[in-house]
């Protein structure tokens, strides 16, 4: 169900074979034993494998779990190239580049300017001719609805919005100048500005009966997705970075900002003004009092608040000692 | 001044009398005593009682007040229902999922599937043709205007500005991607998701002078009003939840967020990136400073910092005596 | 490289002559000494003398600088009117009232209701009569493109994108829902509303290679430049407020807010739901942690964090004292 056809978003502009993409990084790299001659349709990552498609890799991972399918690995971890159980990698100087150097020759997407969608003016709206959009979701004036975009049944787009590489299930309301599919803030630190963007090419599913607020901001995965879970309630204003995922019946006040990779349970509430640190997992039914400032893993049922936040008895106790010692 | 006809905005879509409303709650009622039929056209508040109107009730109220109009209240508060005085009263298990029911069934809105709107293309805009805009107001371009919406004298609408369940008074300006009256941010938390959202069946005021930056979301009231009064400046990126009444004079900074249901009095000054609490009153003349938390009321003449603030003077000996703690 | 043509944006539409000025501003003058007539062209700032302009000035400068141009000054300051080098000059009540006033009379701009702008729709976007777009870059659907705009080569101004008052250089990327050259939060404290608004007549230079996200907003300059320097990367929902600058490679993630006049260097990376208050200097190869609130000057290779933001080491010591305080 949360699998996605990445072509139907970001179409191959030019074919290359697993033994062909050293031209692409020459460069770049050290070494290589590459024996299978495959054509390169796809990406995996670290948690979705996927047949006849590059791995990028910098981390030591089990390669048992992808043996079975055509996959060529780059990394620039010479502990893994020494792994002379590994039939086809590639092993690079910078990983960061020649990830960008080969998505950019293989796959077109929207920070890209051979990116080409096109489009016809329905009801006031933009809708891609590569776009489905069900007969009884409604597309109110000035939205853009882009290619390989599915928006299911029953849904209601407001005005000005922008929805581009996702899947919006049953009965989604997302309300005007909101802006889905929007580009992550993926590149290297010591290479910065538009040029060396990382693509970002994964998409945003938003399930079943979520509602989404005004001048909200969902950044598509880089590779997967970024999910929004089934019943889950988005303000205005609220920020969603590449790759996070919320469980079901999330209730997110406005102004808060998700950053990436963040993994939220089902059940949990935020309050506004809220910020998640990137990389982070909340559980289960949490709490998070507005204006906190989460930096860590929070257990399920716990309820915190503050920055750094912390269980919200002991900032409470805080707040009261503070007074205290001020005697005011 | 500050009332509006709600079908305007809200059409109403299926006629129902007092005495029928059980029909469309009834697995929801405990009992009834309902005397009176009437053709049920609005809807009350405990701040405004509307003649031929359902009130939703679940604390006490002096029922006075609205004894000398068309009301029927339904309550899930079983001493409310006891009070015999009360002629026209249906009491219920779950107030809020009755609220839903019958305000659906009633009243068409922007996030129900019915809404209906038709515009015509003014000069790069949609305007509504239940639209009024002034002939001296300017519209820029891929502006949405709603139904019901009228805007006075002398205003700039700038680009790509949504404007729905709103009166603009003169002189008014709004720039650019702002969303005015969208909705706002009410269920019950205990069971989310699109298909449970409140009906928002209220307006936005915008009085005289008021100025508004770009990327503002003013939602509208749930059944009453939001209102921003005279001469208020409301810099980029703010957000206004839903019933917020805001006095004339205000100076509000960029990306400030302001919960739902807070009153503000007149010459009001709000720092940037400041949050205030739901349901809290700021008296007059009242400064917050940038990126303060307000969770209680202040009342007039204070200045106020920190989270939760406090009055200034207090915030920064703590600033002091926090330095002294860490000897920097 | 950072001149710009201040009438390609702001059109003169009533033209005058310094000696004549004191007619527009006749109930607010106390003295003068206007020797000179040449016609009012531009107007200048403390940073950059314009010749055939008006200075507005309340504090005193060294004279010397301006003296070879035609620069009529208008001040609040009585000592600066004493000075009898200075030949012309206009001694006020109210210099807000009168840069108002002044530039009102004179300029148009998107706040006034005079001002005009002639679209074409290209490709599903309104671009102004009075804009250059270089031909090899692309602009999605719904945006508009205001007059004077220049757009270089291979940018990418993606959906609902409204740019006006602002020059863009090459490879330039700009997302969904972003706003670029708004009117910065400039009035008087004491004279609220949007009659009141001072004229802001400035531009927004965003420099090769910048990426910016989705529902940003850049604020022009009042007099000169809001400036983006060579390589930044701009998050999603930052706001930037008038005359900022931003040297090259800054990296500004999602939600933070740079009150006006901030000056930063270059290389600086700034964390998510940031602070920074108007009028600091931020220096050279600085990073600010996220949800920092930053209230002072910053030296060059600084670390900071916390709000007021401090030292990082520094706040990590605190951040441990009070755990210990609390035993948690």
């Amino acid at each position: 169900m949360l699998n996605f056809s990445r072509q139907n978003f970001y179409p191959i502009k030019k074919k290359i074979k697993s033994n062909n993409l050293k031209n692409i990084i020459k460069d770049n790299i050290i070494d290589q034993r590459v024996n299978l001659s495959f054509e390169i349709c796809d990406i995996s990552s670290m948690d979705t494998y996927r047949d006849n498609s590059i791995l990028f890799l910098d981390k030591f991972i089990d390669i048992k779990q992808y043996d079975s399918k055509n996959i060529i690995l780059i990394t620039n971890n010479k502990k893994i190239f020494d792994n002379k159980m590994i039939k086809n990698i590639i092993f690079v100087k910078d990983l960061n580049n020649s990830y960008n150097d080969i998505i950019n020759y293989i796959f077109s997407h929207d920070d890209s300017l051979d990116y080409l969608d096109k489009f016809d003016l329905i009801n006031n709206s933009y809708i891609s001719k590569d776009a489905k959009v069900h007969k009884t979701s409604k597309i109110f004036s000035n939205c853009v609805i882009g290619k390989g975009v599915e928006i299911g049944k029953n849904c209601i787009i407001k005005n000005n919005v922008v929805i581009k590489n996702a899947l919006i299930k049953d009965n989604v309301v997302i309300s005007d100048n909101s802006s889905i599919g929007t580009t992550g803030f993926g590149f290297d630190f010591k290479k910065r500005g538009s040029l060396y963007l990382n693509p970002q090419i994964g998409i945003v599913i938003i399930d079943q009966n979520v509602h989404i607020g005004s001048s909200c901001t969902i950044d598509r995965g880089k590779i997967d997705l970024t999910y929004i879970g089934k019943n889950s309630m988005i303000d205005n204003i609220v920020h969603i970075a590449h790759n996070v995922k919320i469980g079901k019946n999330a209730c997110i006040a406005a102004q808060t900002g998700i950053a990436g990779s963040v993994i939220i349970g089902d059940d949990v509430t935020i309050g506004g003004q809220s910020g998640l640190a990137g990389h982070i997992k909340i559980g289960n039914n949490v709490v998070i009092a507005g204006r906190s400032g989460v930096t860590k893993n929070i257990s399920d049922n716990s309820i915190v608040a503050g920055f750094p936040a912390i269980d919200i008895k002991e900032w409470k106790k805080r707040i009261i000692r503070e007074k205290k010692n001020g005697h005011y």
